[in-house]
């Protein structure tokens, strides 16, 4: 048995850091190894990663990074709640949230149009801006779109007006698809759903074409900032390939930053274990589920990551079928 | 102050139990509010009671109750997880669930067929039978609909194959809407995606309907069980309907069970009062959250409303635009 | 492969409603797998039944359950924090705890000498007055007491100006001994700190006792009501006895209520499996953990015992050595 | 308002990261407060800093880092549960814990003589070492002692066969006090009962000096890793020192790591607002809760503390009275 090695306080970088607590215990240790998962992932050759992203994690200071990492090619495909897409584009266009408090009278937050996400805040009028430009790109589309093909749409539009860099932008200019499955549970859809006449989004075609992806990818790596739709749209995504007739085998990597609990039976919280009964994980995965808040856990990942370099990463094409193919970076 | 009445143990029913429980503390007395909060809103006169489910309760062992609460009218519009619906079809046809445990070899799970959820178990081939049935039912349908439709179309297909009462059929003979806004992401999703040829599901359409309901509901009640997008749908229609025009004031009556937390920031476990700054709660609403597994609270509360009746309900139409009427039970 | 069975809502009792929970899924059916590990206990020859209370579990109303339990003998030995017997010895006195909101200006309250716990309320004051009850106890006692002989000395004081009856004072009359190791960390330490001149509490001597009884149990069951010093100490007595020569080999039954997780690697939440590393627990140990409140599940769990009835019972005799005896009930 | 900050990506130390994590929302903006509640404490002239040390921190590889702090002086006095010193005096002798696996069987563990935390494996007789090596320090002490005093007297002992520097080493060399109100529940415990006699440990003296130590300090800060009985041991004392008739106004900063809840309504999870209504939390103090697992908050602190200054520090004198003075670093 290999020893615990007790963490020393001295001047390290956080990578050397996150390789030290891989050698302790309980979830500090399990950070340590999400982050040596993470590396191993970016070392393989043909190997698609994808990110699933859930919680307001844009309002509590996030976006940057998950725009670091898409510029990067940390991450080659993110699903999303449309909350944190929503609230991208409203940072993209320079719009803010505040610093706020969870203790505070919400009736008075009411009465002054102030929106609150537990210590955040937002200006309900600056949401309503977005609802209406939202609504008029569905109204000027036409036919039926995957969430992927309209979120490049609104990519397009919102960029020319950007003050900010964002994750919906920098994904858009990366080659980075974004798939929005739960679209009509947000903003954006509510949006949406203020159009007079507009187009229809067939979240039926996103399962296709996440299918496609990871079908026709060598290797695939999953990386879970909470739980959700996010989750388990990636998940099923093996289940379905094997459905289809491909050879698929569970992902290859796997990595899930969460705050809830395996024992309430949730998929949210769920093992990587639990996912190998369905095939979704492979069994000699590498694999690790860390309990804690991703707005602690996801800066220190980033910092660590610093130096970390991709050797080869996927380029999608989307038609009749999905193509892929892996190029150096 | 009122003092607390520790709890005696003598003979009672389950209601006399909650009763007492609301004079005392914690997560008890709030399970105990929580039955108080919902025999007030079947005292309203005009009032349409939304549950929003989540979480993987029928393979859990909660059908029979939520399809009891749909023959009861305690509850008049179910959205649900796709996972759900699909559990409760599965069990509808005479396929089983299994009690199985958490503490087993998942690889050979996976050799063996079996999928496991937490400690329930079920055979991989049975879930596949049913994802070809709901391919079959995609692929003769043909057009656009909203989730609800689809599942209307469901329930009329597999109600001739029952062999036991379920959720969808239960709703269908009452009258009951359900809809699933992230149909994709669940086996309902998986059986749509392996068909050639299939209609096309605009989940949109579900929040403009499910926004009229509300917007012609003179009151409404939320009853969440788990979080999730079931929660956000819900409570996002007080939004849109401002949004459109309609006068709400946010939902009347508000209960959760959840084991989600609300100091990680997201939508699942944040607290309603956290939704009255957003307008979606009333400020002056009844309202309780109650932190707890739905499977021990939710036979409790059943077992509470035995002898309670509803006043009135709310029998919906569904046209060009969604009408709203009440009849007395 | 057993399948679950679907909770219906119908006419029953406690009893039988546990029963059903038993056969369907997550905590639901780890609330009526303990329901049936106790009622297991109950019908052992000679066992002694070992209760760890932790959590403010009498300010929550479970006072007159947990006293219940003792008159009964569902219990035969209580660990408490010196809290539950504070607040227990508090209500005995006719003093109350009040319904208060944790929604609440803590400022104000200070102010008012009004005492917060989550959402019950205390009149500071009140709480004084038996601080010195305590003081005066200590002062008259000379010597040097395990915790148990000076939770009896208080008994003895305390039974004689009582108006309801009480945790501490059904043990006493019962014959049921409380062992409180962390006594200096509660307000009966407070108490015992004002004193001028004292006896002093050697809580070693509580181990030896405690060990001694599991020690000369045939069979042993314990029931963990929270975590903390009450669990853990009635857990380390198997680890003692085998180092004072006992052949000793695990608690025989082990029920566990608890709000903590496994994953952060403390005691209070560990798992009965980790505990069978320890020699702590029996590998053929009936046991089970339920993640949920006590004050939701020790309602539910003692109205499901109101027909149970216990075979025999230990009894105890503390001298040089402790005698334990087992009788009919 | 301040809008939030969202976090580059870029070369920096963990001080910048925290400073910018309190920029953004949820528990990363609340650890970057922490460190910041942290820095003002250590900029105070007379402030004595409190640590509460619960859960298997040295287990889980945190020993070091509670040392440094130590020996910096940013912490003064510590009160801990009885198995951190028993694990660090473990590690101090040279033996180890190892990094095992929580899917494991613990059957086979018991039966290898393998003692299972978690994720941390250690063996039973290296334990059994220690648990005689303290008995006969027990045997050889004769009188009655605070728990303070006869941790002093283990450490003297310990010292001289110490191969790395430890806990309770370091702070016998540096004058800081350790506290273990709760030392019958622990291996301390375990190998004080195992002695045929043996001194006393009167933890009601821990009541008396700490309070004192509070009493005579101009300032107070507190910083608790976890909960259970060294946080409200450490809490109580502002109560105390009321009833003693000193002047004291509650603690003056105040920060936890913590993985309870509030809701739950136990002392562990509860709020430093809770805190104020008791007088334990000064209502100006600044406080702060993160709900983390102190592994990976601990490690990230104590590298954004390299570069932080203490002003000055306490010197304690412990006789007929505690004597608190001042000096500089």
């Amino acid at each position: 048995m290999e020893h615990t090695s007790p963490i020393e306080v001295k001047n390290r970088n956080f990578a050397e850091l996150l390789h030290s607590m891989a050698k302790t215990g309980f979830q500090g240790r399990r950070l340590g190894i999400a982050f040596e998962v993470w590396l191993e992932m970016l070392k393989e050759e043909r190997i698609t990663i994808f990110m699933g992203l859930a919680g307001a994690m844009v309002p509590a200071g996030m976006r940057k990074i998950i725009s670091w990492m898409i510029r990067n090619r940390f991450i080659d495909v993110l699903v999303s709640t449309g909350a944190n897409l929503f609230h991208d584009l409203h940072e993209a266009l320079g719009f803010k949230h505040y610093l706020g408090s969870d203790a505070v009278n919400d009736e008075e937050l009411y009465r002054e149009g102030i929106d609150r996400i537990y210590d955040i805040f937002a200006h309900e009028k600056e949401f309503n801006k977005l609802d209406f430009l939202i609504s008029e790109i569905f109204s000027e589309s036409e036919g039926v779109f995957s969430s992927r093909e309209i979120i490049e749409r609104i990519a397009e539009r919102i960029r020319k007006e950007a003050k900010e860099d964002s994750i919906v932008i920098s994904a858009y200019e990366e080659g980075v698809p974004i798939f929005c499955p739960a679209i009509a549970d947000s903003s954006i859809g509510i949006g949406a759903s203020l159009a007079k006449k507009r187009c229809v989004v067939d979240t039926i075609k996103d399962v296709e074409e996440l299918t496609e992806i990871v079908a026709k990818s060598e290797k695939t790596g999953v990386i879970y900032i909470g739980g959700g739709v996010p989750k388990n749209f990636i998940q099923q995504t093996e289940v379905v390939a094997r459905l289809k007739g491909y050879e698929v085998d569970g992902h290859d990597y796997a990595i899930q930053l969460t705050t809830d609990s395996p024992y309430f039976g949730g998929l949210s919280g769920c093992t990587f274990e639990e996912g190998i009964s369905w095939g979704k994980i492979n069994e000699k995965s590498r694999k690790v589920q860390v309990f804690v808040d991703a707005t602690i856990a996801l800066p220190i990942l980033a910092h660590g990551l610093i130096e970390a370099k991709r050797r080869n990463f996927p380029v999608f094409k989307f038609g009749e079928e999905v193509e892929v193919r892996f190029q150096k970076t």
